[in-house]
């Protein structure tokens, strides 16, 4: 049996993100940026405020004229929100003025509704004293024009882009959209809606890889299902548009048809870089290229794929958009023991749940087959085994890695 | 000056869910399920493995011809994966199997290739011992037709969609987007894109509720900015085509041009349920109905609105999809100390830094105004400050709510 070293996992994800490129940067509006990662630093074009503005409801006067109280002030009109008074505040005057409007020239203090009286006489009584300056927002206050709104890199919530709606920018830069080619080798499989014969079995993972391709921020292409046939991959690629980036699934282990490696080989248009990875499940992976495009190439069952998806397709799409991802880790105790560990990397599925102290205890699954997907459904995330990782018992300390949300 | 009691945020967050009823349940595809609520219990169609499969590639056997070794069994012919052997197993002999492949009838046990030398006789020589039954999935491994896939109430991720696909659905129950009608109220505001003239401001909350709610899983409708005007919220509101919830900003106060709260007190098919919450920043908050629809009025400050959208919008519309949100919660300490709180619960924004041990330290903003949204953008959670809290020095632990992805 000839045995070839396992490359660690980290070293494995490194040297697929080394080889891959940020995409071109486009302006899109700020309803299309929700979710995408900014691709400049952003300046403000506005202030906000653009000119002082009332905190409050109240009147605004003058500091000096109600230095000494009580100050009976005549009202020279009033500055509503979007209704600004027109003219300089008179020297002695008040003028009545509401949350959000804008300050009157010569005005400098706000005395809130509630500590001033109007008369009939019209005029407005105050008798509390009020510092100056009071629930004033002065211009700039929360940034000026030109002040760096969001930094490169960020990834866009709706917090971020209604700041950049308030600094005056209606786009923004942006990297594109990844166009994620997905494919799927293996004559045993019909598309999900189809009901499979006798050693048939539904394609899920397609599906799969298209809904987190899409919630990853990548525009998937669901290129179907490859027959086991040498050549399918090539001619299926050549027919399609070209994407950014190919991800295939099954074909990727040494049997007489698996042939997404030997089509890979043959074809003098791509590379293949290396294909076996110290990790459970998933030692067999592919990275390569395919007429200059990068090809990741995940095992076939449902849960190898999910956990290669997991480990390099998520953080690939990321790289493709100049960022990168950190899993929550979380630190649990086992609730069952755990055996020794061999050369692979292990990520096993685990639920995880509170104990009396709030701490977490993290469950094993009692069975970790790659086929077994309904277990990774029922799993909060992975606990981590390293390469030859002792046995550990129960109550042991363990590193889970967090299943993100949308996975 | 009259004073009434503030509500505690979350009693008020309780009595507006309580008052909150599920959508209607829709039928939708696996792809367009993505992100939503299922809203039934669902069994399987199908059983996976549908019938027992091979693990690996190898030979297919009886344990009973390979307990004594060496053996060497003619070889009866081939199952690929979509390719099954068509015949029973004959005694003694092996079948050529490779993984995912159906296992014959007969055979039950598995002799990885590894493990098996092909002879040019059309022989195979097994040397090694192996357990019977090795490396055999069998039918239903992972589950069984009529098994409860997934449960209801489960928020549908790629791989909950994946194993109902595996499972033989293409289509799911899950409850009807909510479609939420957006108003914001002011004079002053202009849409994003049009540069304001003095004393008037970019409108950023009905992008920021729109951007929320989508994400949120519902169907925003932006109806624009109302005119400080009695009359105009019903008026705008009958023109539109019925929602499922109505959301406000702005106009929530008690100044003279704050006609929300007015509007629904003056309106017979309105009622108007509450409006003073003991939280900063946000005091001013509207819950009442429309025509029947409920309707949450929240403040017209930037971070006011984005606090009490975060409170109260956000676990309304997870409500509408009967479920309920629980924001994480960090544990941090404090990096400066913070002043004895009033009588409202505060909602400090922080930063969160790893101190050298790994711990959390929050830097509360040093200015917490609600115009300023800036801070509210680069921070990472709000400290909760309970009502009436005493002054907290630097290294206090405080809670820290953590802002969610997509916020």
């Amino acid at each position: 049996m000839p045995t070839s070293p396992l490359r660690p996992v980290a070293e494995a994800r490194q040297a697929i993100l080394a080889r891959l490129s940020p995409m071109p940067v486009e302006q899109v509006s700020l309803a299309e940026a929700f979710g995408r990662i900014l691709a400049a630093d952003l300046p403000a074009s506005l202030s906000h405020p653009a000119a002082a503005v009332s905190a409050m409801d109240g009147w605004a006067v003058r500091a000096g004229d109600v230095a000494s109280l009580p100050a009976l002030l005549p009202i020279a009109g009033e500055s509503g929100a979007g209704h600004p008074y027109p003219a300089r505040l008179p020297d002695g005057q008040a003028v009545r003025i509401f949350t959000g409007a804008l300050l009157p020239e010569g005005a400098d203090t706000i005395i809130i509704q509630e500590e001033a009286e109007k008369q009939g006489s019209g005029k407005v009584l105050i008798q509390k004293k009020t510092p100056a300056g009071r629930y004033i927002r002065p211009a700039g206050m929360d940034f000026t024009a030109g002040d760096r709104l969001l930094a490169k890199g960020e990834r866009l919530g709706a917090r971020h882009i209604a700041l950049v709606a308030l600094g005056g920018l209606s786009q923004l830069p942006v990297y594109q959209k990844p166009r994620l080619a997905i494919l799927t080798s293996g004559d045993e499989l019909v598309p999900p809606g189809q009901t499979p014969g006798p050693g048939q079995l539904i394609n899920s993972n397609s599906l799969l890889l298209e809904l987190l391709a899409r919630d990853a921020g990548a525009e998937p292409v669901n290129l179907g299902i490859l027959p086991d046939r040498a050549g399918a991959l090539g001619e299926r690629l050549g027919r399609a548009e070209k994407p950014d980036m190919i991800v295939t699934t099954g074909g990727a282990s040494v049997g007489d048809h698996d042939h997404i490696v030997s089509d890979l080989k043959a074809n003098p248009n791509a590379s293949l870089d290396f294909w076996k990875i110290a990790m459970r499940p998933g030692k067999p992976l592919i990275f390569g290229h395919w007429h200059g495009i990068p090809l990741l190439g995940l095992p076939g069952n449902p849960v190898s794929a999910a956990v290669c998806a997991f480990n390099f397709l998520l953080p690939a799409l990321a790289a493709l958009q100049d960022t990168r991802l950190d899993w929550p880790v979380t630190h649990a105790r086992l609730a069952t023991p755990l055996p020794e560990n061999d050369q692979r990397e292990d990520y096993i599925r685990a639920r995880l749940a509170r104990d009396e102290a709030g701490g977490w205890i993290a469950h094993p699954a009692s069975q970790q087959d790659s086929a077994m997907l309904k277990t990774l459904v029922e799993a909060d995330g992975f606990i981590i085994r390293p390469p030859h990782a002792a046995a550990c018992h129960t109550g042991s300390e363990v590193p889970v890695l967090r299943l993100p949300d949308g996975f």
